[in-house]
């Protein structure tokens, strides 16, 4: 007899491994079970709808319950929730619209995926205009809402990029918007510094951003927020976008093994410590490439490969699940942020030591019209794996941290960034790439050709009157001052003002973007001096204090 | 006393050896002499000039003589040919325009470059309107006929990228434009299935293609040209783009060692074979990566990184000149063409097995606006080496060739190429990236799971009466028919129809681009069938026969 498949859940990690598995093996009987009304949905484009990006509904559907059964011969039952599981008959129990079955399996996949975090606020029960976002019976929800009461301010909540896509296609809708995030910052894999250029242009785009701002209660049916800091804030309609939770009860009931947030727990072939059960997507804890902590990367990608390398596995394939770097991007308005690996937060708490470059690269070649600075950080570690590295700004961004994600994929030093080729012809890239430029400046520090302080390390020294030596032409410190009490000589005319700088200290030099004070301290440090680069520069650093 | 450094040439890798060599030595003499009025100048920039894209000229400057002196402590003399050099004497000959001197260096550093071949073609000399791109004079030139003469027909002789970005602009500039191409085909670094969707698209652009057409002569003082096919054409002005030969004949009368096609021979030290004196740039040649040839490979890239390399070795670095790969882009109107690797051309002259696939994926997720298809060819050695990439679209060609360049770099394995985590958001990729999805046919190759067959091999099939099986659905028949003969029937109800299918002989499946192939291929294999796909499936096949 046939095989008897179940998979749990019908979207990214059950869609995936589901199709796979019928092309490896056309005998298994498959069937899916699907809670919702619908499979294989594209749950990355639900924000766009509401933004009517996506016009057309019918588009977030990538497949249908009729083509897996023309195409793949696969039965997907939806709106049939799968309620328990018995691990010693080999059975699982189904909530249909007709009421409750039962099924039994030779193996057993969950992808059943996560859920909105929605935390029990006083008020929010009598409120009806909170959302969240993750299913299309949610975005048709919200879209409904705002046809019929034409709200005209939004409050979203969460910082993170379900936050901020949310925020973007309200603004599109034509609504004012307020951001409210609990922390300092929004976009949680990005550091400080780097998520700063967000911050301003979500102030930009007259985004009232809130950080540090706790939600605490509803009131009004929801139609005021009541925030951390006594403010009473006024709004027509809430996103929650606060995080995900895995929909791991099932499992759990069943006996099998989540961690302490609830994330099961799988080995490298996705097995659970139940015989014959196996789980994937954002419902699983995986590996940290970088940190090689257990953690949850609930992103598409991962879901949509570990379902195939699960149907691979169960076809007899060698497969394992790979570590995860987590690599992803997002658009906020004009501006793309994407990040790879891990972040300084993240390495100081697995206590990785690390070093740091900043850098302002230009997407291609500058003599080109419609270069854009690319903001790039990259962390890596004392022995030259790379760690992690940051992007953000208009144009190439994702292009340079897929290449870095590539790099460290296959275990890259972070000098070797310099010898990548990337294709360069002046309207794509410099002939110097910024991933070549990171991999320069890494190399530089590693050799010791420079020491480099950070833009966190600048406001204690001025404090104690360090010495700063701006390298700056004139006009551009009309532009933008100096810092106190720094020095101005510009970089062309160092070698003429040698005699006036200071042998007994260190010599903190900057200037724009921190190419031009690294220039000077290979003059300085070769005549002599203790010369020390702000990483950088000025953009970093002030942008940081934005 | 201070090491004399000589450099020759001041443009890519000339001036990019000069100022890496003064951050890592602050004592040096260093002089650059550069035959032309100009040094770092942005050739690649040139053709964009030409077509007002890039509308200033200063624009074209990346730095100056002035510069090198203030900010590198530089001595650059413009205008200053080198005519010889004296290896016993380790001094060189120099022309200015105040007559001739001597000079001599400790090391000496030729970046000479290399020059566009301008074959004798009768009646050339007296032409007045004829044009090669390389400096600025070069484009000065051309600017000022153009101003001059309004001509209205431009005939660009040669397909390369130079060639084809001569095309672009001289349609922007409103002239019509006559491409006369001896070959078969244009950019030679693709292969000719791939380069006919470039073919087709200057055919848009309403250029006229001329392929498998010689320039033999000039006539009426570059008015008429003489084609081999004995066609006069006329037309107004002539851009000769044929390819570019090293300026090796300093080296050579100087005992240096050049290979058999002029390009100097260096060591991974970029050591000629004279004492003390090096070479770096298009005048030298290199280690083909993919197939160890020793090649030429002429780009701004590897110029400027040379140019490092050779710094960092000459103070005391272990540095060595990597093999190349060659990864290349080229703007021709709408679309990007990039490439990275050998093509099947160089694999079979180098005698090197390999494998192919051609996949046409989107751009970034399908359901958001604006995706747009990739074509997509990898070519890999059977025990999964990758050995090269070419794409041609109109989004996101170059990024994915810079993944599959850094991916070669590191010696990634062809299969491999599906665990790369590109970063995924609805406007940047899909969940599983094109990159990912060659990895995925890649693999499946070389498990087994499916036979192909290529484009060019269809037609011998046709004609010996082969079976192919045609799995789109009636609706598309009619936009695209089948092929001769096929039987029609829709992937989705290939089961219901197994039993009319011969099983004593090959089924050549075809879909549209080659995924519903496979998929049917994966379903006849495991009944039984000895099935094998159309790779690429149509899309690859008749754009091939355009
Ligand atoms: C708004 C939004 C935007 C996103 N954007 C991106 C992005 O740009 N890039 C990116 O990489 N990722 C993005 N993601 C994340 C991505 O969608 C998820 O990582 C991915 O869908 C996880 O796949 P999964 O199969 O684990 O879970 P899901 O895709 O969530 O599928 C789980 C399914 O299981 C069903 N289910 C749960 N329990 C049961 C049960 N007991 N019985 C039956 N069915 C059950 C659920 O109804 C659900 O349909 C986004 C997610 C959201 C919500
Ligand atoms: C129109 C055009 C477009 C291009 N586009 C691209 C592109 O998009 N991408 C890409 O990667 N590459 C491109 N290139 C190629 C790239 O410009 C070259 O690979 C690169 O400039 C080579 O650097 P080099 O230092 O070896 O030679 P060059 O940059 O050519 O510099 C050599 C210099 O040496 C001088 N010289 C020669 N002989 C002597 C002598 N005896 N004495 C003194 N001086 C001497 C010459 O005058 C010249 O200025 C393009 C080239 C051209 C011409
Ligand atoms: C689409 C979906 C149903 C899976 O179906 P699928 O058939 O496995 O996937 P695709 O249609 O992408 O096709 C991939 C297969 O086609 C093959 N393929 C792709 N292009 C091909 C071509 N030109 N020629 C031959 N084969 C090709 C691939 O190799 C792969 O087959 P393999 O896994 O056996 O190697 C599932 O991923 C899904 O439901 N996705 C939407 C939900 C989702 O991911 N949401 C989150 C993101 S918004
Ligand atoms: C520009 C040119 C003069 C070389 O000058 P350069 O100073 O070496 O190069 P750049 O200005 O790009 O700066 C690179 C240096 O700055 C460093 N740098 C870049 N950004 C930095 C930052 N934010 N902070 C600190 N250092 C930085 C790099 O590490 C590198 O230094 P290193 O080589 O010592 O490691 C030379 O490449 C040139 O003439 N180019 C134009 C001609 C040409 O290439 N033509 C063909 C293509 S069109």
């Amino acid at each position: 007899m046939s095989e008897r498949i179940i998979i749990v859940g019908g979207v990214a990690g059950g869609a995936s491994v589901a199709t796979r598995l019928r092309r490896l093996n056309e005998d298994a009987a498959i069937t899916m079970y699907e809670a919702g009304p619908y499979i294989s949905f594209a749950n990355c484009g639900l924000p766009y709808y509401v933004g009517q990006t996506i016009p057309d509904r019918e588009n977030l559907f990538v497949s249908t319950p009729e083509d897996m059964r023309d195409d793949f011969n696969i039965d997907v039952q939806v709106n049939s929730k799968v309620t328990a599981i018995d691990p010693a008959a080999k059975t699982i129990t189904v909530q249909t619209t007709n009421g409750t079955k039962t099924d039994s399996y030779d193996k057993l996949i969950l992808s059943i995926g996560a859920s909105p975090v929605v935390p029990h606020f006083p008020g929010l029960a009598e409120a009806d205009n909170v959302f969240t976002v993750r299913t299309v019976p949610d975005v048709d929800k919200i879209t409904a809402y705002i046809n019929q009461h034409s709200p005209r301010h939004a409050t979203v909540v969460g910082g993170g990029f379900i936050g901020l896509e949310m925020v973007e296609n309200l603004r599109e809708r034509g609504l004012n918007v307020t951001l409210v995030e609990a922390t300092p910052q929004v976009m949680p894999n990005l550091d400080f510094e780097m998520v700063q250029f967000l911050h301003e242009h979500l102030a930009l785009n007259n985004v009232d951003v809130r950080l540090n701002t706790k939600l605490e209660a509803f009131a009004d049916n929801g139609h005021t927020l009541q925030l951390a800091d006594g403010e009473g804030l006024e709004t027509d309609l809430v996103i929650l976008a606060i995080g995900v939770k895995p929909n791991s009860q099932l499992a759990q009931d069943a006996g099998i093994n989540t961690n302490e947030r609830g994330f099961i727990s799988v080995n490298k072939h996705f097995e659970t410590n139940l015989p014959d059960v196996y789980a994937i997507g954002d419902v699983i804890s995986v590996e940290n490439a970088i940190t090689k902590q257990t953690v949850s990367i609930p992103l598409a990608g991962p879901a949509n490969r570990q379902g195939r390398y699960l149907a691979d596995y169960l076809a007899g394939f060698d497969r394992q699940n790979p570590a995860v770097l987590g690599t992803s991007v997002a658009k906020v308005f004009a501006l793309t942020t994407a990040s790879t690996g891990a972040n300084e937060r993240q390495l100081k708490a697995a206590n990785i030591d690390y070093q740091v470059i900043h850098l302002h690269p230009n997407s291609s070649a500058g003599y080109y019209p419609g270069a854009a600075p690319i903001e790039l950080k990259v962390l890596f570690a004392p022995d030259g794996d790379i760690l992690g590295a940051q992007a953000v700004g208009t144009k190439g961004v994702a292009k340079r941290i897929d290449i870095i994600s590539t790099a460290i994929r296959f275990h890259a030093k972070v000098a070797e960034l310099a010898d990548i080729e990337v294709a360069y012809a002046p309207p794509y890239a410099s002939a110097k790439d910024p991933v070549n430029f990171a991999g320069y400046m890494a190399g530089d520090l590693q050799d010791n050709l420079v020491a480099t302080i950070q833009w966190n390390e600048v406001d204690a020294l001025l404090a104690n009157d360090a010495y700063f030596l701006d390298v700056r032409n004139p006009d551009e410190l009309l532009a933008e001052p100096a810092l106190d009490n720094a020095v101005n000589i510009p970089r062309s005319e160092i070698r003429d003002h040698l005699s006036e700088l200071p042998k007994d200290q260190p010599i903190y030099v900057y200037c724009a973007a921190g190419l031009r004070g690294y220039n000077v301290v290979r003059i300085l440090v070769q005549h002599g001096f203790e010369a020390i680069n702000l990483d950088g520069g000025l953009k970093t650093y002030r942008t940081a204090k934005y």
